[in-house]
């Protein structure tokens, strides 16, 4: 972490932070520049919070995450604005999913994202492929990298997927776009396999600060929520590696009971020894979607866990309804803005975005 | 050539456009799938004619070639359109120009296009910063080129002449976005050091064929006029070596007078061998910009050169008076259409475009 400019949260970051579950949970286990967040929360001054989706299916368990923090981040400020990138052209570039096929997609993503508790009026919602600001900022940012730097960053690719990295550039340093307001500080909660595209972009950013009066984006970085199988993260490419938020309840079931545990191998041992909920799935996901306001559920779990006072069946049943009916709940919402985000999609496929950022012509 | 699919014009073809003094002079000596655009001329079919400016500079004697090119190919149908592409982003990622000082020079260049008779009415002019289309082409182009392609037909350049490549694959495709009518045929006038960008070009049109329709793009191929020293092509890097459309008499006659001829050492060898017009740089502007309408007198002046009749200082003096007065002739005209031409500029930079493709809603 070090290396790289990370830090984890303080303990005074953390208590500022302390109504959300995910810093409390340590979730949230690094960032860089929060601090610069943080002042713009405390002195009434406006920042950015960004994030995307690739809409090549449903959102689940391990990418809906972000969407907790990106609107949580928003709800922190009313100076807050909160932009969000339909990553259709990395869609295409990575998986061959057309423009179309995306924005069938994306009224599914932008729908949980609504019902997430996104406030719409300081929301910029846009696809990249019709976005011109995103692509004269990626103009922008691709003078001057190299190759080399390309293949360190991303890899040896192909020139969509160069691209692609270039557009998301683009997306990063929208929130400071003329047309949104110009500079400010900008937020983008990520996984740490992000982290690489986000150095990046803040050496760009600094390039063009003399010009452009640019701020480098700060980020924080959570944890990757494990596979249900117990092994890598989840992943779209497996369905019973991850529950979609579009599962319904007898998949649920089944995936959380085929779910990995940090049980031992006979009931008996397990009274003996205790169990080891630090390996288990289904308390990870307990730890990310549950008990948002009841940090002690979590703990008592965690506790009559590791004392072998609870086996791994029980376990899964209470966690398997509380989950079922946060889901519930969540699809109830749903339904409920579903019209308007078919309307938010139309809107910024036909290139008219609906909702306008406070201080922005966009 | 044939390696590369080239076809020098037949007497057919060069009848067809025989009032276009550069067809009757052989300045474009090769082409690519001319037919299909003369197939539709001749059946009254839409298609579009397609150029663009680098805006790091005003147009000189070489550059102003393909606006001639480009004004004749739209002039020649009442079903042509042209598209027009002012090249900002290639401006900042090749020259380092800013968006904004590309904006400025991009009046002097479009004045001049209307200068030469574009008609406004079926004309689309557009920054490549500005127009989202291309960008939506060239992320679709993106998708499977190898970064092996791109360094065989661009060489070890950095990531912002790659996106600078692309973005010029999006505007030869632009005319075929659905937003300006769809697929159809589209010719674009260059010189033969374009040709490896028209075939990629091609490559990706016939790869996108199934889904979009694309017409692979037919071209056309001018011979480069030389610089003014006798040497290599006029370029902006070098001033004498070129004459802007901007330059002032005064400045001209420098020129012309400093200009490299076919002469011999003396006058009296000139008499006794006769010149050599084919490496004469003077006869060259003449021949490019001179007696459209006269090629009598351009045969008259090679004739007379071979011969040993005219020697280079009464022949300068006789072509340098007859480009002045071509040039004051195109200045008057260009003052004229130059508030329009800072309209156009404007809207485009707005992006509100002023002119739309007949059958579009670009």
């Amino acid at each position: 972490m070090e290396q790289f400019g990370l830090s984890g949260p303080t303990k005074e970051q953390v208590e500022f932070f302390q109504d959300a579950p995910f810093f409390r949970r340590r979730i949230i286990f690094a960032h860089r520049d929060l601090d610069v967040i943080i002042d713009a929360i405390r002195s009434g001054r406006e920042y950015a919070v960004l994030t995307g989706i690739k809409p090549t299916g449903d959102y689940h368990m391990g990418t809906f995450q972000t969407v907790k923090e990106f609107v949580y981040f928003q709800r922190k400020s009313p100076q807050a604005i909160a932009v969000f990138s339909i990553a259709d052209i990395e869609a295409w570039e990575d998986n061959g999913i057309s423009f179309e096929e995306s924005k069938k997609i994306a009224i599914s993503n932008v729908s949980d994202l609504l019902a997430a508790g996104l406030d719409l009026e300081r929301a910029y919602i846009y696809f990249q492929s019709k976005e011109i600001r995103v692509h004269e900022l990626a103009a922008l940012a691709a003078r001057g990298i190299t190759l080399a730097t390309m293949r360190a960053v991303y890899g040896e690719r192909h020139m969509g997927l160069y691209l692609s990295a270039l557009v998301q550039i683009g997306d990063i340093l929208l929130p400071q776009h003329p047309d949104l307001g110009g500079p400010k500080p900008t937020l983008v909660p990520v996984g740490i396999d992000q982290d690489p595209h986000l150095r990046l972009t803040r050496d760009v950013a600094s390039k063009l600060k003399p010009k452009w009066g640019f701020v480098e984006p700060a980020s924080t970085y959570h944890l990757i929520i494990r596979s249900l199988l117990g092994d890598k993260k989840m992943s779209k490419r497996d369905p019973m590696s991850y529950i979609s938020l579009r599962d319904d309840e007898s998949l649920v079931r089944k995936k959380i009971l085929n779910a990995f545990t940090g049980g031992r191998e006979t009931a008996q041992l397990q009274r003996e020894l205790g169990g080891e909920p630090w390996k288990c799935v289904v308390y990870e996901i307990a730890k990310f979607h549950l008990y948002a306001d009841k940090d002690e559920e979590l703990e008592k779990i965690y506790r009559e866990c590791v004392a072998g006072e609870r086996l791994c069946g029980e376990c899964k049943m209470q966690i398997l309804e509380d989950l079922i009916e946060e889901m519930k709940e969540h699809e109830r919402r749903r339904i409920e803005v579903l019209p308007t985000a078919r309307q938010i999609v139309e809107r910024a496929w036909n290139r008219q975005p609906l909702y306008t950022a406070s201080s922005g012509g966009a």
